[in-house]
């Protein structure tokens, strides 16, 4: 049913709905809306900085929730940290893809499993934040319907802040973003000077 | 008694120097080491990340010291979630900078005080994990002799990761640090779109 999202047309089309959008968000908030923030990038620091801001909401009493997209990629210490702590409804979804056996169908079904969660929290305006880690990596590998995405996130209550991490952002979500930071490295242990990851940092 | 650090001869006495301390480093740990981590640049995260970072170290049960060395730059959300949580040491230093009043001497005497409790948890082993939040500032406006804090930092307990974080991190120091991520804006909310700051998530 879904035109090509790469399409001009379709890109136009996105453009206008997004500033309807907008304009509704703004009449209804006037001087206060959630953020769509998307960190992307090779650089490290990206779920890291996602799990910060998801503190700093906590610190402010905030109700938070987290879908993790791709297990493994990341430390388990941030979930043996907030999983379990109050105010936190805390998902990973992304448990055993099989990048390296091909089972695309299976990968695709997980990817959607997880997005429906997140879906859920998108729909619900008692989150005021939501995580969404390595979604990018999900949409990369077109596991997920961009479009479909984008629709989501961008239809999520007015209030509620996102925050999207992962390499390779595709630019229809910059597009749709209000902020969005890359991560550049500069120098990094493990490629430069042989140091073996550690847990806490794990970079 | 200290020469300049800009000279070129200090520049390779501190090289000579990190060598040495990096060989016996990794003569004592062998596989594992602590590592120091630069989080710099102008895009959004820096700190966040330092913060995600930490939570993961508290996720693996590790005590956790942070110095904040600018207060006020920064959302007060990560101080009421992190400060009373059990394995952190938590101080906020930076309070009444005279940027303005340009109070130079008082904001010296700040920054070295800040530096002193930074150097307390850098010569104790306990601390696994230490956030050293816009020290690149202090840095930039010559509060404190930067050759004494690459000293500091480098003879640190073998095992101890560091988070430097703030923008215009001194090349010196991305010198001795094992990983430099720089975070580069490629959009901004309040910038780009006159979307007002929000607590939570205030970017």
């Amino acid at each position: 049913m879904r035109e090509d999202a790469k399409t001009p047309a379709r890109h136009a089309e996105r453009m206008a709905r997004k500033q309807e959008i907008m304009r509704e968000r703004i009449a209804r908030a006037q001087k206060e809306q959630g953020v769509l923030l998307v960190l992307t990038g090779p650089g490290k620091g990206k779920s890291s900085s996602g799990f910060g801001m998801l503190a700093r909401s906590l610190g402010h009493g905030m109700k938070v929730g987290v879908v993790q997209f791709i297990k493994g990629s990341f430390s388990t210490g941030e979930e043996a940290f907030f999983r379990h702590l109050p105010g936190v409804d805390y998902h990973v979804m992304g448990e055993g893809y099989t990048w390296d056996t091909q089972d695309r169908e299976r990968d695709v079904a997980m990817a959607q499993a997880a997005w429906h969660v997140a879906r859920r929290m998108l729909n619900d305006p008692a989150y005021h934040f939501v995580l969404l880690d390595e979604l990018n990596i999900a949409l990369r590998y077109d596991y997920l319907d961009l479009e479909a995405v984008l629709d989501d996130l961008m239809q999520r209550p007015v209030m509620q802040h996102v925050v999207v991490t992962g390499r390779y952002a595709p630019q229809a979500l910059i597009d749709i973003a209000d902020t969005v930071t890359e991560m550049k490295v500069v120098k990094h242990a493990f490629a430069d000077q042989g140091i073996k990851a550690q847990k806490g940092i794990e970079l």
